[in-house]
């Protein structure tokens, strides 16, 4: 293991083992010193030892958070938010601390309010799944993904060179940004579509599934997303979302008043515009 | 091929020989008598007659529909509206004729106008693909496909019979329809969520394209389609589409108000209401 490099004496300890910690933790296993998990659940806490994914898990946190290198937040957003609140109580000693949440603006603020003996940066692996729970967990999640990394206030160099570390790791690309712009970014790429997705579905009569296409199928797919998981992100990033979706509706209008006039060129215009937009963004 | 049934000693010309014209020559050819095509395209013409998909083909349709048992009109919606027009005049003699058109309204009251001598049917396949033209053509493509059947003034018994069973022939499942009630459907199913794909890309920044995950590519994804296409299908379903597009927005303000006030209830509830009403059209 001595390529591994910076990991393999290293206690990590995983904080919510859901698909992306679980994911991590079989993405990491083979590669750190120790492995350590905290979770509320005691069917995945046995899960996850019977199958040797970590060496030790517990409910409390204030039993494993002390003895880690590096703290690697997965819960949801707003228990993350939380957990960050506590961790000055936590842990006595200096600490590391990265996570993992889908929203970062108010996690770097709450990492920015933590004592200096803590180092913390923020973290987004661009990956997920249709399900969720450690059971459906791989350690191939994170491949090829985009790991958006976000500094604060107690971000060190050391802490810079240990998340590219691990995001090169288990297979991803480390990308650094302003935790601002990665919320403004994801609420246009991310969060808009999940609730375009959601009001389309919620205002599609069901009498007419028949005549529901595979078109239909994929513009409604994220609408069936975890409610709870995508309640967090979007009332973690509400006033970014608003402002997506305030652009949104302006060229939706455009779209509209054009349709209305039956005013076939500037139509046309439009849309090729937007099918030139999203090769563009996608030009495969 | 006698259990071929009806089709076995008839003549069909096929009015345009792009994706879904091609594919119905394909799962045609060898169960019918003589296959004829009209397309303005030379090399759409030569290919064909080289691959041997069609008997004859033509730029003109006075050459081939006075010939034909069965006329299917396979254009883009108003070129075969355009094609209604001048059947009087192109076929002196009595004549029975289909279209595949994505949009039914305005293809059933053209009808309707034909003289009494015309047997016709409003038809469209809900099928296609991401590619277009006759090189993609393939006669799977209407397998286990829902082929709405939209009556007119002029569909006579026999009209209807001929219908259900070159439906079922190529594979399809026939579904009889009202024409309004199947373009108010294909407005909320279909034109819809092609218009929002179209206004998400169009609104999304370049700069945020690192971030873009597989769920804006879904959101996205109708965006990419041929827009002399569809254009075509929404200036011939305006209304119904300015409708859906109505509904749409009063559930997306329903969730933009809930959003902007942080109730977090009820917007658990209107989430929980979309992901349900998504699980309903598509229960797998």
């Amino acid at each position: 293991m001595g390529e591994d490099g910076i990991f393999a004496n290293k206690t990590i300890a995983i904080v919510g083992l859901g698909l992306m910690g679980g994911s991590l933790a079989l993405a990491l296993r083979l590669h750190v010193g120790a492995l350590l998990a905290v979770d509320p659940d005691p069917e995945t806490r046995r899960y996850a030892l019977e199958r040797r994914l970590v060496n030790k898990a517990s409910a409390d946190p204030a039993k494993i958070l002390p003895q880690a290198d590096l703290i690697v937040l997965a819960a949801p957003v707003r228990v993350n938010l939380q957990l960050l609140a506590q961790l000055p109580l936590l842990c006595p000693a200096s600490s590391a601390v990265i996570d993992l949440s889908s929203t970062k603006a108010e996690i770097v603020a709450a990492m920015n309010r933590l004592p200096e003996r803590f180092s913390a940066l923020g973290g987004h692996p661009m990956c997920g799944k249709e399900t969720s729970g450690l059971p459906h967990a791989e350690a191939k999640l994170f491949k090829n993904a985009t790991f958006a990394l976000t500094p604060t206030e107690r971000t060190t160099l050391t802490m810079r060179e240990t998340a590219n570390q691990l995001a090169t790791l288990i297979g991803s690309r480390p990308l650094w940004l302003n935790a601002q712009t990665h919320d403004n970014w994801v609420a246009a790429t991310s969060h808009l579509p999940y609730l375009l997705s959601a009001a389309l579905a919620a205002s599609t009569p069901t009498e007419a599934a028949p005549l529901a296409s595979s078109g239909f199928r994929s513009a409604t797919r994220l609408a069936a997303s975890d409610v709870d998981m995508m309640l967090d992100i979007l009332l973690t990033n509400r006033v970014p979302l608003l402002t997506a979706l305030q652009n949104f509706r302006l060229g939706l209008t455009e779209l509209e008043t054009t349709l209305t006039a039956t005013d076939e060129r500037t139509l046309r215009e439009q849309l090729a515009r937007a099918r030139d937009a999203r090769k563009t963004l996608f030009p495969d």
